[in-house]
């Protein structure tokens, strides 16, 4: 069996501690080895214990310097990513880098550089495309029994509106939600996207004027291939996490649907009832979270290239603010005015 | 029971023998007392005895001049309704007139106020209204229980493209094809729509650009209650007619999905297979054509206003002029541009 | 066009009305010739003329008696059934008779005796055969591609049980509801069924104790080929009409779900909520009549065999001796102990 | 957090190591602490070792005798489980069996005493319950909204037939197979299951006659509650796994459905593909087979009873060992005659 994996963890709130806990339990290739986080404090230390690592820091530098590391994870705020990316190439360490990389793109280009010299690897969390249903209608759209192309739609809505402290620093409802579906959408046309047309509207909450966002919103979307695509978006559904796709191409039509909590069928005089979906993208992704981290781990011992790489990182950021852009002067947008 | 409203078919081609096949067979309050075709043949009267009509003219005339006669139902070509729909309302007979009544604005306001003057009924041929799948979801936004609607969808894929002289002559896809899609977004949402940015593109066949046409598009869609929403088409889906509706709502999402054949299953080493949605309008609306013929007779029988009316007639047509305005101008248009 | 076919219906109740209403509206190729019921009244007068009919009598002689009539419908009481049939045939008509033929098997026999000796067509009122749905998994078994049936099973509920004035007089749920099953298990399996094992209980209404029935049973089969299969039945599901089958094969398993009333879905944060089946089997098996009078028609105009013919009154009645038997003796009966 | 319970695991064949897996990588509150193979080999020490277990033994006497060990899991062939799970409760370390205990009533009593006089819990592998699907449907049945339980069906078919040398030691199928489904619809029902009435037959491979089996079977059930039920079980589907549940009740009915691969659909020319249900036991009662240990370990942490205790697995041999009598005498069984 291959050598397990060293990873140092930085940053250890809700999706660091997800990585850490998928590392332990079920990656068998990987352990952390180190943990290291800003506001570092006993049941942070109580918790990497418990996975069995004794470093913990308050400073990422301590990963950066332990030559015992082989790969970090960095998760995290945002506006840190790309420096923390720099510091891990340049130490010789592999990455694994939450979404977005950054909301600058000359900044996520140099810290792709970074890892691109240093012959690291770096892996971005798009974590949709390791979904067992999105990939195999990504499968299917590849495979020879679809033809080629015509219409991409996704449609991605969040069961409730995060708090309004939340939004503020979100950086709206393109770069923090979308972002995620305009790589779906790349994915799954296995095109890039040229140009985008975006409708917003506040239908949710008033507070999200404010801050200048919305809250639903729908993406027109142009390929390079010829093919057109759609995003529709909210920020309450209300009944779960709506997360389905749809790939319209020459000789038909592949769709995928929502995970449902369980199979059962309620039949009553009051009406049949069926599963609401899952409720958010902790239990919808569940699986496809340890799936990425096991294709990270497995590009490491076998050194394969990632195949969500910087690129994909870089698209999506640039997609999501040409989309911004889109809405706010009413007009198509090219990605290449972004870029 | 009430005295049988007597009817004037105009038009005996495939739209015109199927209102009068469902007259004859499947419409207890109306009989087809007359019908009128330019290319009138033995073939046609053997048809209309068949239903026990033995008036049969080349010349719509003969039906305005009759007073046996009740109301019209135009099924002619296009070119011809506005004219038709004038000539009955000052007649005094009662229009139902097929979509659409016109490409022409002016001339449709024209026949709309003819039928005002006249006090005659005039109701429109939207037949997706009276699908029962798509009515559940109007009634079920309309109710209270999902609050108002955020986005609106709506999925139109024809089976397969029409031949290219049909095409030709078609007017474009947004007229021909989407004009119902259009009328279908404003009966969901219950609210004007007030803006459309398109996407065309040409995927299926190359000859639809030589009639400056395209084959696979997608419209948004803006409402003037502030809900957003998304028409996807295609002329070729190939798996049968895919018609879906969906509306997300402040407390959720109603949606239909597409009539199968049957509710089979198999179950075989090599898959699990279900039956493809209807073919085409014929099998899947065929209920919905006679639905829409009932609730006509029943305005006449007992006074009552269509729900469908010429200003949806007209609406839909101004929406499909706008969206072909967006597409060839490359941004959002308003309809305001165009009525 | 063939010659339309005049038919003489007795008994102008729910079955027989609904009858004449498709005869009159749906089926091109016959007419309601003449009306018998002994409860004859005005309303039963009016429905007749409503139809175009208006020879309207109390006794059936007069039917039988009329040299323009080809064909009875017999939708009278059972007890009357074999009799008629027995008239009928003298008289040179084709029967259409309503199932079960007769609960005495020997005065079956003797009614099938009388339709062959006279050479005219026979069909028993079977509807569900008739059901694209049932239909399509019987073509699928009967075809090549899932081998030979193994299991066969039919589930059966009624939305809910019938008045006790009725289960008095039903001759009991083997009788009255499953003949329908034993017919469709064995239209499905393509073989005869030799030997039933039944359990029955009374869970929904204590009456049917005293009228020594049940309301919920279920009843294994045997079938000449080797396969075996299972019915069961409830006199209440409450939320509509349960029809289901499944035919699980060498090669897989075919089965069919029940027709909804629309496919609407509606997710909100209570819960999925979908359309119930359809109420009853004047919904469900709406289409259906309409088909096997077609075919009924059909033969009489082409001199073919009617699909569901006197054997199969014969033998779905024996079969449902059988399980009464075994109900009440606590052991398997064999099909031959009662025939 | 609770002391880890330190479990000996008897038995490294494929359920063993599934159980050791499981322990190891996704139930926090327990470790393997050795394994007991009697054909212990260097695959198997290394496979322990993998899970950091470096006590391998090949008799079990060494688990019994080591006090770090608090409990066993019991999963060697069947005749070994009545006298490991007496000699564990003798050494006061807590059990958990794999179903069957044995197939002697009298054994499983007395290795249930064992248990019982020592104190120690008790819980058999009844894996099916665990399933989230099933259990959402007994949740449903137990609470007020459904009423009382009226039929209770279970389908239950392996995707193929296992290999004759298998079939020779099984057992034959009811005990082998279906006593995992008489055990489903003991707690489906809520209620002791007091008779059966078996079919069986041959359809798929002649062989299992020579070992006086079959491969396909019916069982009808009565309940004590006045219910009745029927379970369907085929040794091959061929499109994977078949296990449904359903429970027609007093205010109607609860069922599930198979667990799919995936949720995608694939629309062509050629028709509509839905994915196969999961494969085989493994994968659909994946985390099944998880939360069955994490319920064990809890009762051992917190002094709590296990839901599926010694009686269940007393009774679901007996109602197997019934069904198998009643289809060698053609008649019907109670279970009170095999206990």
């Amino acid at each position: 069996m291959a050598k397990k994996v060293k990873i140092g963890l930085i940053g250890a709130g809700r999706i660091g501690r997800l990585h850490g806990d998928n590392i332990a339990n079920a990656v068998p290739g990987a352990v952390v080895e180190a943990v290291a986080d800003p506001f570092l404090n006993d049941a942070t230390i109580a918790w990497a214990n418990e996975m069995g690592c004794t470093k913990c820091y308050k400073d990422a530098e301590a990963i950066f310097a332990d030559p015992e590391i082989d790969a970090v994870f960095i998760c995290s705020s945002t506006d840190t990513h790309a420096d923390y990316m720099i510091a891990a190439a340049k130490a010789g360490k592999h990455v694994f880098c939450e979404k977005p990389i950054d909301l600058n793109l000359d900044k996520i280009r140099l810290a792709m550089k970074a890892c691109e010299d240093a012959k690291v690897k770096l892996q971005v969390g798009f974590v949709r495309r390791f979904d067992k249903n999105h990939k195999a209608v990504r499968d299917a759209v590849a495979s020879d029994m679809m033809g080629r192309p015509h219409i991409v739609k996704v449609t991605s809505r969040d069961p409730e509106e995060p708090p309004m402290e939340y939004v503020k620093v979100s950086g709206g409802m393109f770069t923090d939600m979308l972002v995620h579906d305009f790589d779906m959408a790349r994915y799954l046309s296995g095109s890039e996207i040229t140009e985008v047309s975006a409708y917003g509207t506040v239908c949710i909450n008033e507070g999200f004027k404010e801050y200048d966002d919305v809250d639903t919103a729908i993406v027109m979307l142009k390929f390079e291939s010829g093919a057109i695509g759609v995003i529709d978006g909210s920020r309450a559904a209300r009944y779960g996490y709506d997360q389905r796709v749809e790939v319209h191409c020459a000789k038909g039509c592949v769709q995928d649907d929502n995970v449902l909590n369980s199979s059962i069928k309620i039949s009553t005089v009051d009406g049949v009832q069926v599963e609401k979906p899952n409720w958010f993208f902790l239990q919808r992704y569940n699986d496809a979270f340890i799936a990425e981290v096991i294709e990270f781990v497995d590009c490491i011992q076998n050194d394969k290239e990632p195949s969500v790489s910087g690129i994909d990182g870089l698209m999506s950021v640039a997609i999501a603010m040409a989309a911004k852009k889109s809405l706010k002067e009413g007009r198509a947008v090219q990605i290449s005015e972004v870029l």
